[in-house]
């Protein structure tokens, strides 16, 4: 077997996996998204999950990332300490049966004082770099549930952290007093830049109660409460995660959460470049199984 | 009928009430809590909770506070706009059926640019400084569900804001991924006082989750993530109200609630004295009904 080889990759997330049969050179043969993630499936479905998969897309080498291999996955492997490269995924595969499928562990960033932890990103991240899709130097961001802020150095996830951005809106929209009034979704709108303006202040809890005053009050300032609301998240995450309005932000998204990530990174005052993610991911495993040979 | 006479008071909340039956010379004859907030009942309910209250406690004049004044309570009051005494609440206030029940009307500030509201807390604010718990010019604080803080200028309520402290609390706490590692109380220890430390930095979205990081990481530094959680809650919400640390904070709480904010006051450099909101409401709602009068 040599890296001219095709092979099955798979991006198993909490909520979803997408699956990729890719050809020995990189490029995408075929490719399925669905929703057995691994909330949706027990350790000892994983096996099955897997030979069905070969079923379907042909009897290939696979190579799984993600919470897959996390406790609630199908193997818990250890975190790679930053800083990780390409190198380090390969040298650190998990073969469950060898040769034929594999796990790619996370990675962790850790100082006496605080811990971040990543499952999945560390493949597009550093697929992102491998491919020339972003410098080996540069600030990267891949909006979503958790946000993960990651700074690559000469190549290298050097550290990261991550925003619970996503999820805080979700709730909002789900759970809180001001679900009924979040029925639209958010866009990039005045009602998105005040939030964001909103969001550097520091007084977050006060500014979302403010957007349920605004409509009791009658002051009717914002009209859309789900595009403020996530315009007050996005721009707290952005405006404590960008170091200054010098440097530029590689964004790892889709078209909706790119626009409105985008929008708050240039209100502040910076830069972006829009990468696209899956793209990204299959730079990055592809360069994990080439290693890997 | 005199400012001597007997009458019963309503505490109708969201999802609570307190009903007090109050002597002329403004002592708690009787009190009674119940789980008959606005929520539980339909407009056309109230008159019968009235009655079967008066049945109970006695037929005596009633007067109410708070949610039941609201679009969800008995009858929609506007509200009365700051500055704000107890002689506008009482001449605000709207009979229901002349001279026999009555609800106090709710108060808002608003600029061009936030406005914020309250039904139900301008009794407490009000009664604490009518009886002499706290100066006429304060800072005063009532959290919660959701937290208010008022600054009080020659006995009346000059401005407020409000922090979804408490909500946010609660639905990290039923709904969001640190709800398995959030099962204890919060109170004040080592994690809480790191909370409040991390909880100035205005990257809140990222400390959370931290707390979660923490834990699978292995780091470890955080033993009950319920007091680290409400600490950055609590610690942000403290730190964007205070003006500066020579500010002391009168604080109408319970013991639970008012430790924890307490807490969050002295490490962040400042004081506070705490009120008790029950005794405050019940000034406040005596000196309402005698200025009616």
């Amino acid at each position: 077997m040599t890296n001219r080889d095709p092979f099955l990759a798979i991006d198993w997330g909490t909520t979803n996996r997408r699956i990729f049969r890719i050809s020995g050179e990189g490029m995408i043969d075929h490719s399925v998204s669905d929703e057995r993630g691994v909330l949706a499936l027990a350790p000892s479905d994983f096996a099955g999950e897997v030979a069905d998969i070969r079923r379907r897309l042909g009897d290939l080498p696979i190579i799984c990332a993600g919470m897959v291999g996390s406790t609630r996955g199908w193997v818990e492997l250890p975190y790679l300490d930053c800083p990780v490269r390409i190198a380090d995924l390969a040298e650190g595969l998990h073969w469950v049966d060898e040769g034929r499928t594999a796990i790619v562990p996370g990675v962790r960033w850790m100082d006496d004082a605080r811990a971040d932890v990543m499952r999945g990103e560390e493949v597009q991240f550093l697929g992102a770099v491998q491919g020339g899709l972003a410098p080996a130097d540069a600030l990267l961001c891949q909006p979503g549930t958790h946000c993960k802020w990651a700074t690559m150095v000469d190549g290298a996830i050097a550290r990261f952290s991550t925003a619970m951005t996503g999820e805080v809106f979700s709730m909002l929209q789900k759970h809180s007093l001001l679900a009924a009034q979040m029925d639209a979704s958010a866009r990039v709108d005045d009602d998105f830049l005040l939030g964001v303006r909103h969001g550097q202040g520091g007084d977050l809890l006060a500014r979302l109660f403010g957007a349920r005053a605004d409509r009791v009050s009658g002051l009717d300032k914002i009209s859309s409460t789900a595009s403020y609301v996530s315009g007050l998240l996005i721009g707290s995450d952005v405006g404590s995660a960008l170091p200054d309005a010098s440097v530029r932000v590689h964004l790892l998204a889709g078209a909706s959460l790119g626009a409105l990530y985008g929008a708050a990174i240039e209100a502040l005052g910076s830069n972006y470049t829009l990468i696209d993610s899956e793209d990204a991911f299959v730079k990055g495993i592809h360069s994990i199984w080439s290693e890997a040979q």
